[in-house]
């Protein structure tokens, strides 16, 4: 092995693209970020005074180019390598955040007839115009009992791409019409790295297996379902939506000629099929065998398994072949609202930061002296899947303090991950490790002490702060073919130094305190999400 | 009627005793306050540093007679009138506030081989010490299936006459023994205005009815009951409990000559028995039918009303033949946490002031967006008298903020008051006009408005802020016979101007809104509540 070859891994997030450099020891050599000029476009398109509907969120195709070129040459003047020794390409994208293109690539919002329609412009992950679309296409498929709810818990998310695409052919059909490719924005931006006619553009499995109702034993939704959803819609596979479907860290292609020279890199080298921004955390993290839960945690928590057994679990958000890495089966678990919950209390009580929060609700019993919360402040994700959800509060009297309600958030939020591991169990996947990563284990360690004991088992933080762009990266050394296995690339590249990843361990006397509460959160839990009904 | 003819209304509250002078025509002549100097006794006793344990609260009894002789004596100074224009006394004061004496009245605290002893002192109407007593006397009256309880509601609460009188039986024996006389506090003032041996000392039939377990028709607690309580407890009526039952605005006898001169007034004048200073609100506020809820808003809340209908309504704190007025059935209810409950989401919420929140908060549609409180913060009192319950919170998500959860505070307290509304009416009694007094109302329109439109009905607030004084004072001039009936008494007195009392009317287009609310309040009380149950 080449000691100073390295991998070049971008992340590309809501607002702005990071590039890191690592080599194939995992030493990170540099790392820059680039903000989106644009953003997030929720106002109005650019170049317009006109309003957009509100849960509107559009971003700007050229965006994402410009600003990995920007952040790829900061990165490559950083490090001061020679350019010889990146050997690969890997990429982490938001998903679902797609686009409708012209057959060379063009995104149909670039062009003039197109430029001031917002359903022909890229919508971001978290775009909320797809609501009626979606729950038509739930309807429609539970009606038929289509064989892939199953992978999803059931429901189909209304940030999906069937429903954006659905959106689209509703709301703007000569848009629809003139789209001739219909595809991933992670697919796109390595499209247009590696080049190549649609019938080859690479598609990731995992965008595809977790946001496009896609599985390599079943392929996508079938013409028949597509036709009962709309007749419009039935031939939107076959006629709009071609390519390769690739796992990630399988090589797309190589980097062609213009990309090289805008990037700053060499042409040819390899670049991985792209993967979820949040999936990447998964090899960031060190996981290199299945069982190991990542959870990404940030303003909402993304928790992710590699697993040797594939299960229909009730409430799970997916299970992917080859959603992760190749060889295993991916389990896409999340909670909709952590760290932006714990903000949201915050800000509710008129604190200033969390620092006497956090210390106050340190010095609390578990309980919270009574208060008991759960965590739905935006919906529930796993495993009711219901955006519609709301968070509580109860067993409050007089006596109670802001910090009590921050405790009693902490300990819902671990009682969340906690509900989800055990369906995971329950359901025959076996869950062994659990690793933290993402921002907030780094400046909460309350909350991961919270998690543990709640939990009842060892949290490790991993210590990199850009699990996601590391992950890219090791991706971008097994398109190379720098490792055997995916394994031998994550315990090379990213298993942390002996005590550099702190270890969090349950309080064994708090145990007993725990399970009861748990308990009754589900049972909060229970009465809140089945009340309408009763 | 004399123009110049005037009364005088004590008003003994928790932390001082206001005097308020007003004339047979309502016009207040003068009106000041006198603090208790020692308070209340929470930490150790006077002259001792031995720490009292929690939930005892305790009083001075001689602060009550130097601190009214004090305000007394203030009052007339003010008025400018001759001391012979005083012709009568009412005394309203807290209750259960009570205590143990010698034959003679004097205190048992105040001699020597009690005055270390906590529980021969004066026990507050919020001294909690006494929940083990309670519960027995719950057990042992549910066991016999004493008449009594349908009085009750079904629960005698911890801070009432029996429970309080066993824990000195149980915690302190000597005490106990040594005691002639257990009597309310307001009892004993009114005794050592009037005098005379304790065979023939004038007790309230508003505090005996209410908390000391007495009826018209049954009298006391009987002695086989109070045998199965404790066989020591057996004959605590017929020895302790000696005097005469009288309705507030009864003569209680003639003020005699120590304290006229203590008190700056005339000897013999009438004095009025006693009666519980949120059931002076009753006339205090213009009451002079039946079925006028009268609503005592403060800290908490205590909802009143006299009626002609004797019936046994589950759920209330009381009902009581001439326990407010003579002639009359008081029905006594309440809420546990009101003012108090708004003051701690105030701090919770960081917020200085109630000013901009209140802004927020009427500025929201009814259903503050989706949020849902239940206002047991300090226990549910009527109806479900269980002061372990506790408040809640739901329907909260990250774009709600502090007044999104002081609407539906508010609202969950008005909708508090309906449900006891509901429960009269459903019970046979009813109620026909809506009067708020306390300090509340006057300085939280917005609190009145969302109870009128909760309750859908008028709200009339009651002009003065001292109620439960006026409402002494009226007793006064009926014991002085200065009227004919009660109802003369308060429309002389008590009724306002025309104009003087803002009528808040509920919003109509609002109506099935806060019906659907209203609904979801007691579906989520209802789980609330049996939950452990479940």
């Amino acid at each position: 092995m080449n000691p100073l070859a390295a991998t070049l891994g971008f992340d590309f997030g809501t607002e702005s693209v990071r590039a890191v450099l690592v080599d194939l020891r995992g030493r990170e050599l540099a790392s820059a970020v680039a903000k989106y000029p644009h953003g997030q476009i929720v106002e109005s398109l650019p170049g317009s005074a006109k309003k957009l509907p509100p849960h509107y969120a559009l971003q700007h195709p050229l965006d994402w180019l410009d600003s990995a070129a920007k952040a790829s040459c900061a990165a490559l003047r950083q490090a001061k390598v020679k350019t010889d020794a990146i050997i690969g390409i890997g990429v982490a994208f938001t998903s679902c955040t797609m686009l409708p293109t012209k057959r060379d690539g063009t995104p149909l919002c670039l062009l003039k007839p197109f430029a001031a329609e917002p359903l022909a412009w890229p919508k971001l992950w978290k775009h909320h115009g797809a609501q009626s679309q979606a729950d038509h296409i739930n309807a429609v498929a539970r009606q038929r009992d289509e064989g892939f709810l199953k992978r999803y818990g059931g429901i189909i998310g209304l940030e999906w791409f069937f429903p954006k695409m659905l959106e689209t052919l509703e709301g703007a059909p000569r848009a629809f019409d003139a789209a001739d490719v219909w595809l991933e924005a992670g697919d796109w931006l390595v499209w247009q790295l590696v080049g190549g006619p649609p019938e080859s553009l690479p598609r990731s499995a995992c965008q595809a297996g977790y946001k496009g109702m896609w599985s390599a034993a079943d392929g996508y939704p079938s013409e028949d379902f597509l036709r009962a959803v709309n007749p419009k819609f039935a031939r939107v596979v076959l006629d709009k939506m071609p390519g390769r479907l690739l796992a990630p860290g399988v090589a797309a292609g190589g980097l062609i000629s213009a990309m090289a020279k805008k990037l700053g890199l060499r042409e040819g080298i390899p670049v991985s099929a792209a993967i979820i921004d949040a999936h990447a955390g998964v090899p960031g993290a060190g996981a290199a065998e299945s069982g190991t839960l990542v959870m990404v945690m940030g303003t909402s928590s993304c928790h992710m398994l590699n697993s040797e057994v594939e299960r229909s679990v009730p409430g799970i958000a997916g299970v992917v072949k080859d959603g992760i890495l190749p060889g295993f089966f991916g389990y896409e678990t999340g909670q909709a609202a952590v760290g932006d919950a714990f903000d949201w209390l915050r800000k509710l009580t008129g604190r200033r930061d969390f620092a006497a929060l956090g210390r106050e609700a340190a010095a609390l019993p578990p309980g919270a002296e009574g208060v008991m919360c759960v965590d739905w402040f935006n919906g529930c994700r796993t495993p009711l899947m219901d955006g519609s959800l709301r968070g509580a509060f109860t067993g409050l009297a007089l006596h109670h303090h802001p910090a009590h309600l921050y405790r009693a958030l902490l300990e819902a939020s671990a009682f969340g991950l906690r509900w989800i591991v055990e369906m995971l169990r329950d359901g025959g996947v076996p869950v062994r490790k659990f690793v933290a990563t993402g921002g907030l284990p780094h400046h909460n360690p309350l909350a991961v002490q919270v998690y543990a004991d709640g939990l009842g088992e060892n949290i490790i933080v991993h210590p990199s702060k850009q699990g996601p762009a590391l992950g890219a990266a090791i991706l971008g050394a097994l398109a190379a073919g720098a490792f055997a296995s995916p394994g031998d690339a994550i315990r090379a590249m990213a298993t942390p130094k002996a005590g550099a990843a702190p270890v969090f361990k349950p309080n064994r006397a708090h145990r007993a305190a725990y399970d009861a509460l748990y308990r009754e959160y589900r049972r909060l839990g229970d009465w809140l999400s089945t009340k309408t009904g009763s």
